[in-house]
């Protein structure tokens, strides 16, 4: 299949692409390098500073022989969308080009205004580019289970029937996300679902939690693919700041009273899950939405198992409690469905102590290059 | 009080302007010219040509003695929005600063494109206009009834609470819209919704329904001073559409069976309106949502009773259905909630007999302007 990465050097992106292209398909990974910029910006360099994209591609071609296609360019721009997309006739675009930082957007005007204007206009110019070069190209949008904020009732899968006076009607699970990052996705998702029902886009929106790990069977194989480990409390995700702390001999940061919980997954259940996704195509006309996480832990309880697992391991990991720099409930009911995605096949990789000892060794490899100055919060979140 | 209205050249934005210079307040009239630029390019010119927003401020200045303060300049342009706000420090913002063609803006990528960057761009820029130079102004968002779409339970007024496997959640009431304008001020609600839980905004969305008439206090002083009367597929409201057409003997046109119900209301009742809200602020970190029409009628009816009118003056009014160049429901269930204006004292003008004469006597007056080759849908939309 020809498949096109959007933010094909992220996280998430370039453990994509390698995944599809080892799998055999034909891989195109774009990137306009906003997450490099904004790190650079925001002095939020990742443990490993990864090769650019071009370099990325060369070093995975020379280690397994396939290629990925790389093209350097703007999604704002849709003259460039359009041309690669009419160029590579895409049959499944994977759209993770957006600015991902929840704490970046609620810096000040500037930092809200890029992340609307990003991310709003990428899932804008997609969808015309796709209704004009490629209708049935199935796009795969990946949206945040944050879109969903914390309700006091069971989330559901996307969608919810609502029996009100006698009456029934389904709707899309109504979304109240609680940072600009995350509301510029529940506008992606309305203004998809707009638009699938106007020109039948096929649409999957994977509602993914926050992403764990560093490995994957392509990023194995050299350290030079590996995946950006971001540990700054502007792109590190929860898990991966906490490793690193617990490696880096700095208390586990916990934000607040840490009941805040989530549903977490393995980066490898991301790649699995796109896969599936992409192997199960939404239908003409349809925006199916799938819940992307494995379990559900609460911050206090991840915390608790990283420093377990460390402390098993001779590391010295302490936790701290620190006042909360955004604007979230610390104690709240959680109860999210997930099961669209396992009845597909998803087998997933559940977070074992294994699991964690796994990551700690491939951190302390790193142990030298931790920079202790960029763990903590440097941003206070307006008050909510 | 000090007013500022965007989009102060409008069919309603006019009108409110004049309304509240009339009643002692102090008002800025802000406008880009937008909706004449689009009319122009699309031949969709008004039955009426109105003076430019500087010559109608002068007129209005020399008929009622005071004044309106005109600033032509674009809100998507942040810088000009926050000179202006830091310049005339405003109480209370009444935004109507949108494309508000919903067939415009089903045309084509252009100008959806055009639809979607204007609305989101001067909504996101007026919150932080506010937030950085006028935290406690009240923000008056028009919002439209079509954000809900036509859902098979009734429609509350804004908010619903959803009972779910024994436990209960109060969500944004949730919308579904049927074209791109429409869904653009659903993106809106949910962008202000997010801005007040993070920043503490006053904001009050008045869901409109569609609007008709000409007439208010201060334009029927002077001709000079009438609101936008358009007629056209682009910029015509149905009612309008359907007074232009009796006046010009074209069989009025029902899209369709003709059963899609909206809740309507007089121009004179959308100054009342905003008027009451502006009486009676939301309060801080508050999202206030109303209902904004006064009476529901199908298309059917509204024809049918222009129709009586019309033939009771002697005009020959037929009515024609003809194919539905829209995508959307033509017979379904509707029944909105309206209380919330009502109970802060709005005191309807309904669609008599009477009113409907009036407004075929005054489009009578214009009868030679009218060009019939502007009032048939000019676009069909792309198949929901």
């Amino acid at each position: 299949m020809r498949i096109l990465v959007l933010g094909g050097d992220g996280y998430l992106g370039w453990p994509t692409a390698m995944a599809f292209a080892a799998g055999g398909h034909k891989v195109c990974a774009m990137d306009n390098y906003l997450r490099r910029t904004i790190a650079r910006e925001t002095r939020s360099d990742p443990l490993v500073q990864a090769p650019n994209l071009h370099d990325r591609s060369e070093i995975f071609e020379s280690v397994t022989g396939k290629k990925i296609r790389v093209e350097i360019g703007d999604c704002t721009d849709v003259r460039v969308l359009e041309n690669l997309v009419r160029d590579f006739c895409p049959e499944a675009v994977v759209h993770y080009a957006e600015q991902p930082s929840a704490p970046y957007s609620m810096i000040g005007f500037k930092e809200a205004q890029l992340t609307f204007q990003n991310n709003l206009g990428t899932t804008f110019n997609l969808i015309w580019a796709v209704i004009n070069h490629a209708p049935n190209c199935h796009i795969i949008k990946l949206g945040t289970m944050g879109e969903y904020g914390t309700p006091n009732i069971d989330i559901e899968e996307g969608w919810i029937d609502i029996n009100h006076n006698g009456r029934t009607h389904k709707f899309l699970y109504p979304r109240q996300a609680g940072s600009l990052y995350h509301t510029t996705k529940v506008l992606d998702t309305d203004l998809l679902w707009f638009y699938v029902r106007a020109y039948g886009l096929c649409v999957t929106d994977l509602m993914q939690g926050p992403v764990y790990g560093f490995s994957t069977a392509e990023a194995d194989t050299d350290e030079r693919l590996l995946p950006n480990i971001h540990y700054d409390d502007i792109f590190g995700t929860v898990m991966n700041r906490f490793l690193v702390q617990a490696v880096a001999d700095i208390p586990l940061t916990i934000y607040g009273k840490g009941g805040q919980t989530r549903g977490y997954l393995n980066l490898r259940d991301t790649l699995q899950c796109v896969e599936l996704a992409i192997k199960n195509p939404a239908g003409k006309g349809e925006l199916r939405i799938l819940n992307q996480f494995t379990e559900q832990f609460s911050v206090n309880s991840l915390a608790e198992h990283v420093q377990r697992v460390g402390n098993a391991m001779s590391l010295n990991v302490e936790i701290n409690n620190i006042e909360n720099p955004r604007n979230e409930l610390e104690d709240h009911y959680y109860n999210a469905s997930h099961t669209g995605l396992l009845d597909l096949g998803l087998k997933p990789h559940f977070l074992t102590d294994d699991v964690i000892a796994t990551m700690l060794e491939r951190v302390i490899k790193y142990k030298n290059a931790i920079d202790s100055r960029i763990v903590m919060p440097r941003n206070r979140w307006p008050g909510m």
